[in-house]
């Protein structure tokens, strides 16, 4: 049998019904189903800001990007709805300065019950401020 | 020289005015010094759900929280404002139901650049969720 | 039907046969099947040492029986005969001085298809040095 | 002042007569001062493997590899003698294979204080089976 592909852009609309995606807005850029990547850009807010009147985005906002695209890199590969995550890692290369980001999610491992996608987040400034990776349970999705 | 002891609490009412807590608000409940802990309640708010209408809060939330728990220990333990943080790791155990969270975090290592702690998040129903650990650039702070 | 309790110290005989362990031998001490934990002391070697002439046990031995705690403390927990690991974190902590080590390994999550295990491994000198834990793959052991 | 260059060749010398890598020898096989890579070539030995009379390489010997060919293409990026290892990650993509393995290490951050490298290896038949990343504290060095 045959599956059917998902229409990827109507999945990523779906996604941003997720009420956490109110507050952290992502625009699906770019995506390839047979690399099994996606790219997106972060417009920035206030609110994604460590501390008041600085430049830096907060950590918490970069871990958060992270997985998402790197979920949404492997749905994309596996034309899949989305899994859950088993456990994720990032590594904080410098500051991300306030403006928006883009973020570059590519899958790395489609397992039947585990996959594994990695992701860069960029700045506005273009410079790689984080990257990530994680693993998700690609049997329960 | 004898360094000043910081008023942790008010040092927290001072991250509290970060931009990114005011929309994921955490209380202190407790810390020690000796021990390098501290213990945080975070209120539910509907913007954490991972999916409209159903149980489940985002895994970009919990890997906040871990992050924002493990540092301000550190903090606690060296007596210093904060730091930056190196990296980051968060096993996800199982799903966080709506309600308000328990964030117990612990420092494992407070070094003269180095710092380490470890977090556990507790959701509603008193079930370990999440799990993780940072790293922390000590010598920066 | 009731699974019948496999024999653990038979199980790790079985373990110490795998060719790595002729050269990272480790004895098992204790374990607890309701706890899932596991303990071993690990006798010291001078192929362990990262520098010659000098203290200090190389991170790939720690990170090594890291890895192999943590399985093991999941295949008592589980009542299997072990899992392959989709991936690994280790903190280092301080340098683990020349002599016999001790790792006490804990089982955090046992899932159908996810299991989770962390360990501490002390140095001769009782100091904690390094901290990991292990995701593993329980659908597949 | 300006810093004289390592004679990588000699430093890699050096780190051969750790007695851990009388055990896991790696060949040096090419490196770039100024990407901050290192590529290095694992002759396959018995004690590596994961099961006597089966194929599969254990995932400690994967684990020690990405530390070590980290560490060194950190010790070429900012020409010193090695670093520390913060903490490692390791993803295990699928089983290597029993033969000669190939690592490609390169540097993602190198900080005054933390630098950052990542490690890809292949089995004998040219496919990924793990990769990692790794922090070290470049102020140690």
């Amino acid at each position: 049998m045959e599956e059917k592909e998902l229409d990827i852009e109507r999945l990523w609309r779906g996604w941003l019904r997720s009420p956490f995606h109110s507050f952290l807005h992502m625009d699906l850029e770019a995506f390839d189903r047979e690399a099994g990547t996606a790219t997106f850009n972060i417009p920035f807010k206030e609110a994604y800001a460590r501390t008041a009147g600085e430049e830096g985005i907060h950590g918490g906002v970069l871990a958060s990007i992270i997985d998402i695209a790197a979920d949404f890199a492997l749905a994309v590969a596996m034309n899949r709805m989305g899994f859950p995550t088993i456990d994720l890692r990032i590594d904080y290369l410098r500051m991300a300065s306030n403006g928006d980001m883009t973020a570059k999610a590519r899958t790395i491992k489609k397992g039947r019950t585990i996959g594994v996608a990695e992701v860069e987040v960029y700045d506005a400034k273009g410079r790689l401020c984080a990257v990530g990776r994680g693993a998700y349970a690609t049997a329960a999705g």
